[in-house]
C-alpha cells in the first residue's frame, strides 16, 4: 500500500522550502493525459498524491488498462496551488509505473507467442528501484505479469552459496525446517541434471539459471520426468538475461515461468502530460 | 544527502518480517563487480546501506569513475548475515544510479561532438524517480552532466500558464518581485521571437521548448543579437524530446544547455553482480 | 528486521523530555537476568536498543535458547546514563518476546505429545500486537513454532466471504489467476466435506476452522482420500480456539498444522531483571 | 495521542507489497463485535485506523464501557477494500487494549474488596509493550485504574542504586534540586523502617517494594506515624509481584496505591470478531 | 532525548539535494567558539549532529557551563566534508539553546536579588518553539531554571474554562479522579481570594495569573494563611508578562515560582563561530 | 511545505501519553487573536495543525498581513478536545513566525529609509532555528524580506577557506565547473579590493563581509566600476553584524542586499492569545 509518509517524501523532495511558482490563487482542474499508447499503472499512487494535497480525484482509469495516446487517465479538481504542486510527482510516478506495465505487457505477449499452451507466466524479480518495490510489483501485476518474490521473507530461494555449504539436498532440508509451511522453496540450479535432484529434494520451484533455450528445454524434460515419478508438482522457471526479444524462445521450452529483471530495472517511462484548466 | 531513514525504507521493503535465507553465521567479505563497461554512481548510497548494517566498507571507487566489466567498485567485510542483507539493495541502487551516469556520459560525449566549442552542458530535468531525486541528480553530476533545477524552490521556471495569465513581461516581473536575488529565473518559450523578449524582460535563461534544430538555431541567433544590445548574459537551453541520437544536432545550434528527461526517467540499469567470500 | 526508527519510538516513549534520574556520570555494566525458566527471545531487539544508545553488547545468548532462572541472557557495558536509559525498554521487549517463545515451546511440546509422528507444526496467526509483527513472529520461530502467514501478501487465505461471493472453486481460481506462483493458497472450510473440494479446486492448504477434534479427524480423512486420488500434496491445518491444553487432541487427528492466536496475543511476559554494576 | 505514522506502521506491517485478497470492489459496512464480556478500550485507536483508510466510523462505544458478548463496539462504512484492510489491525489493537482494561477492571474490583475505605488506587507500571505505552496507559485509565508514571520525565523514582550512591536523604535532595516543582518524587524502599525516613527526606510517595502484606502493613503504620508528626501528606504504594488474586490483601494494609506490571505485560486479549456486510 | 531522526531533519533541510561547496577531500578539525559571554547549552544536541555524521567529538564543555568570549565549547575531528556539513546546524542549535540558557541565567540572578530567601524558582512555560520542546526545556534546566510542565500529560493545569464549567472545587475534584497519583494539579486563579480556595480544594500549586506584584503579595499571604490551617504544603507561582526587569519584584512577594514564557520564545541567540583546520 | 509528519512531531511533544485536561465533550470554536500590532506569518502552519486534528479552519488572514492588537487572524470550529489540543502549538508557531515577520518588516522599513532608490533587499541567512527553515524563510518573504539561500544546494557561497585553498579566481572556476547553470555563485570578500576581483572572476553576487558602512561604500564603488567595464551585472550584499538600528547606514552605501541573521535567530515572539467558545 502507498502510505502518506511515502507521498510526503516525494512531495518534499520536489517542492523545497519556498516555492513561488505555484502560488496561484483560485481553483483549477487538471488531467493526466497519455502521449503514447501503453498500459496504465501507478494511478493509485498518483491519486494518493492528490489526496494528500486535499485535491479531489474526479475520475481515473484502473491500473492495468490499455490506453492510447490522448486518453485521460486521471482527472482532478481543487485549489490551483495544490493541483500544481502534485503535478510533477504524479506524472513521474505514473510514467514510471506505466512504463513498467507497458514493458510487462509486451513481454507477456511475446512469451505467449512462444508458449506451447499460452500458460507461461512472465515474472519480475527483486531487482526493483529502491523505495518503489510495491509500486513496481503492482505495476507488473496490473499488466498481467507475475510479481514473483515480494521480499526475502515471501519465499526461500536456495542459492549456489547455500548449496556449496550444505549440498543441494541438505540446503533444502535446512530451509524446510526453518520456514513456515506457508512459504514456498525455490532452488536455483545451473546444470540441467540438478533440476530433477532439486525436485526430489523437495523444491516447489526449480530456477534454471543462465541456461540457453536448448539447455533449458533439456532441463525441463529431465525435471518433468522426475516429478512424474515423484507424483508431485514442481514448477520450472527460466531466468538470467532474458529479454523481450528472446523470451519466446524460453517460453517455447515448456517452462512455467520466465523472469526478467529488466521489467523493473530498465523500463523506459511512459510519456504523460498534465494539462490544467481545460 | 542519503539519510538513515531512507536506507531503512529500502532495507525494510526487501527483507520483510522473517528472512531465513540470510541467517548465516560467521563473517564474510563481499565485492560489487561491474558486469559491463560504464560510469559508476550511487556508490555513496550503496556504501551507506552497508554502514547502516554495521558492515565495513573496505574500498570503493569514486562516483563518476569510468569502469570496465570486471572492475570491483565496492568492497565490504562484516557479519555474513548483514553482508547478505545489504547485497540486493546495494546492487539495485548502484545499478540504477550507474545506469543514469552511463547514459549521461554518452549524452555528454554526443553533445560535445556537435557543440561548436565543446562548452554545451547536458542537463537532467525534474522528471526523476519519486524518492530518488538526490541520488539521480548526483549521478548526473558525477558523469559530467548538469543537475539543472534541483527542486521547485531552486529556480523559477516561467511556464506557458504563467504567460497566459500575466503576459511574458508581467510574469517575469511578478516572480522577480517574489523570489530571492539568489534564485535564477528561466522562461519557457515556444516561438523563436519570444526568446529575445524573455531576455529583455529579465530572464536569466531562456528555454526553447519543443523546437527542431533549425528553429532552435534561429531562436539562439535572435536571442544573442538582443542580449548583445542589452549588454547582459542570458543562457539558452534546448529541451523537449531530445535523445542521445539527436542531441548533437541541438548542441550544434549554439545553445548553452541541452536537457533530457530521459537521462533520469528512462536509463536502463548498469549490470553489477555481488560476490561474497572470495 | 529491527530498524533504528522502531528503537527510537520505543526509547522516546519511555524517556520523555527531561529525564533526570539517569543523569549518572561514568561507565557501568549491566546484565539482563532471567527470574524464571523459559525460552529466550527478543534479545536481538534488546541488543539493538543498546546499540542505538552506543552501549556495547558484550555477550548474549541466541534467541530460542532454553534458559533457567538466574541465567544472564544479555550483558552490556557503556556510559551509565545510556545503560540505564536502555534498561526498561530492553526488559520489556525481551520479556514480551520471551513470554511468547516460552508459550510456543509449551504448545509445541503438548502438540508433539498428541501427534502420531511428531511432525505436527504449531503455528501463530496474524493476531499479533500492532507494531510488533516481526518481533513476535520471530519469537515463535525461535521456539520451534511456525510463523504462518507473515502478512496479507505472503499467502492467500480464501475466506467464507470470498466463497459466498464466488463459490469455493471460483474463489480459488480467481486468486490463482491473481497471485504469483511464489504464493501459496489456503482455503478456510467449516464443513468436513468442503475439505476435499478445496483440495480438488487447487488449495495448497486447507484450514479446518472451528471444528472439534472428532470432526477435524473426519475432515482430515476425507481430505487425505481425495489428495491420494489427485496425486498432489495438500496440507491440513486446524484452527479456532485451540489452547495449550487441547492442542494434543487436535494434533492427534493427523493434521499437519495446528494454529493458535493466543501464542502471540495472550502470552504472559517472561520475568527478567536488569542488574547494573555487578 | 495516536498519530498517523503509528497507524501507518501497523497497517504496513500487516498488508505487505501486494495484497490481493482484499481487492474487492464496492462499498460495505463492518462491525467490531465482542465475543465475551469485558471492558472496552483501544477503540479510539481502532477508529483512527479506519479514519486513516478513509473509512467512516458510524458508531462506537466509549473506551471504558462495560460490554457483553454480542455487543457491537464499533461500526464502520466505506470501500470494501479499505474496510477489509483495517479489519485485522482494528481487532488486534482493540483486543489488546480491551484485554488490559478488563484485567484492570478485575484488579480494581478485587482491590476494593480488601480496601478499608474503597479508596485504594490500582496502578500500572512502566512495564508496557514497546510502542504501545500510550494505548496501554489509557486502557488502564479507561477501566478505572491509575496510569502511574507515564515516562521517566513524569515523576522521579529514587531507586536502590541511587540510595547506594548518595544515601536516601542525599538522593532525595539531589533530585529535588534537579527536577521541576511540577514533578513528584517517589522513593523505593525495601525495609519498613526506610518508609518514615523517605517521608522525612521529602518523598511525595513511598514505594514499599517486594514486601509481604504483613510487612507492608507495618511499613504503612510507621509511615503514617511519621507523616502525622511532619504534618505533610505522603502516599504509600505497594508493588512487586502483586496479582489479581493477592491484591486485596495488599489493599487491606491501608496503602494508597497498589501497582501491578501484569496489567499491561501479561493480560490476555479480549476476543472480538469483525463482521462485514451485515 | 535527541533522536537520530530529529538530527536527520535538521541536516536534510540545510543540505538539499546536491551540495558542492562542502565536497572537500581529506580530514579536518573544527571548534565551536563563543563570540560573547553566556551560558552554554544545546551542546548535547550539537554533539549528536556530528555523531550522526560520523565525526568524532574530541572535547566539549557540559551544558550549563558559564563561558566567556573566546572559549571553545565543542571540538571535533573527521572527514572535512562531514565536519563542514554539520557546522551550520551545530552553530544554530547551540546558539539557540545557549541563548535560552543565558537569558535564564540572567532571570535567575535577577529573581534571587528580589527573593527573601533565595529560594524562588524561575520557570519556563509550554510556550516553546515547535519541534524543540526538549532541547529548550533542558537548556532552561542547565542554567538553573525550572522546566515547569514538560507536556500536557505531565501536570494538570486547571484553567478558567474548566472553572467556568465545573466550578473551582468541582474542577479540581474532576481532575483528581482522572489523573494518576503521580501527577500534580495546579490551579490558575485571577483573583487573590481564589488562591486559598484552590488550596482548600486540593491544588498542589496555585498559579497567580496576570496580577501585579502587590496583588500577588496579597494572594500569597491569603494562601499561606489557609495552608497553615490545612496543614498541607501548596506552592504559589506568579505568571503573566514577567520580564527579566520585573522578576525581582515578583520574587519579593514570596512566591515559590516565577514563570516566564519569554525564556524560550523570545531569547536572542548566543553568538558562536565555527573554526576549521586550526 | 508543511508536512503532516512535522505537525505530528509538534503535537506529540506537547500532548504526551495521557492528557486529561482536554478531554472535553462537545464542539467548540476558537480564535487566534493578536495581542499587539505586527505582521502575521505562520498561519499556514497553524491552519495545518488544526487540519491534522480534523478541526475546520473557518477563516484566516493571509501570511504577510499587517495586523493590530485585537485582530482575529485564524478562526476554527470542531470537537472541543481537538480544538484545545491544537491551541498551544498553533499559538507557538504563529507567534514565532509572526515575530520574525514583524522584525523583518521593521528592518525593511529602516533599510528603505537609507536606500537611495528604495530598491535594497533585506535578506535572512541560513542562521535559522533547526527544524523550522521553511517556516522561517517563508515568514521573512511574507513580510517583504528576501529569503536568501534556502539551503546549501540553492546557491554556492565561496568562503575564505575555499579562497585560502584555491585562490579567489580558482575557487570561482572550481565551483562554476561543478554546479548547474541554474545555480548562482556568491563570493564572500573581506577587503574592498577583492570585490572587483570577485566580479571579474565570475561571481553573480559579492558578499561584503564585516565591513563598516564607509568601507562597504568604497567596495561598492570599486565593484560598480569594474562591472561597468565587464558589461555584466553583479550584485553587492552587505553582511555581518547588521541590526535594525544600523541597517539604514548600510542601505545608504548602495548595496543591493543587506542580510541579517537576527531576523530569524533573535526575533522575539509576537503575542497571540487563543480564545475558545466565544
Amino acid at each position: 500500500m502507498i502510505t502518506d509518509s511515502q507521498i510526503e517524501t516525494w512531495l518534499r523532495e520536489d517542492v523545497g522550502h519556498h516555492d513561488v511558482t505555484n502560488q496561484v490563487p483560485g481553483e483549477t482542474t487538471g488531467r493526466l493525459v497519455a502521449k503514447e499508447d501503453g498500459v496504465a499503472a501507478g494511478l493509485d499512487a498518483a491519486a494518493t498524491v492528490f489526496d494528500y494535497l486535499d485535491v479531489t480525484v474526479t475520475d481515473r482509469v484502473e491500473d492495468g488498462t490499455a490506453i492510447e495516446a490522448g486518453d485521460t487517465v486521471l482527472a482532478v479538481s481543487g485549489p490551483a496551488r495544490d493541483v500544481l504542486r502534485g503535478e510533477r510527482v504524479a506524472v513521474n510516478i505514473a510514467g514510471h509505473a506505466s512504463g513498467i506495465a507497458t514493458k510487462t505487457d509486451a513481454a507477456v505477449a511475446a512469451a505467449r507467442e512462444g508458449s506451447p499452451d499460452d500458460a507461461v507466466r512472465v515474472a519480475a524479480t527483486r531487482k526493483t528501484t529502491p523505495g518503489l518495490r510495491g509500486v513496481e510489483k503492482r505495476a507488473v501485476a496490473a499488466a498481467g505479469g507475475d510479481t514473483h518474490r515480494l521480499d526475502l521473507s515471501h519465499m526461500v530461494m536456495v542459492k549456489d552459496n547455500h548449496v556449496a555449504e550444505m549440498g543441494l539436498e541438505g540446503a533444502v532440508e535446512h530451509f524446510r525446517d526453518r520456514v513456515s509451511f506457508a512459504t514456498k522453496i525455490e532452488v536455483e540450479v545451473e546444470e540441467p541434471e540438478d533440476a530433477p535432484r532439486a525436485a526430489a529434494a523437495g523444491a516447489d520451484i526449480v530456477l534454471l539459471d543462465n541456461m540457453n533455450p536448448d539447455t533449458t528445454e533439456r532441463a525441463v524434460e529431465m525435471l518433468r520426468e522426475r516429478t512424474a515419478e515423484l507424483g508431485r508438482e514442481v514448477l520450472a522457471e527460466a531466468s538470467g538475461g532474458l529479454t523481450v526479444e528472446t523470451v519466446d524462445d524460453y517460453a517455447a521450452t515448456g517452462v512455467d515461468v520466465v523472469s526478467m529483471g529488466s521489467l523493473t530495472h530498465s523500463a523506459r517511462t511512459l510519456d504523460y502530460s498534465f494539462r490544467t484548466g481545460e
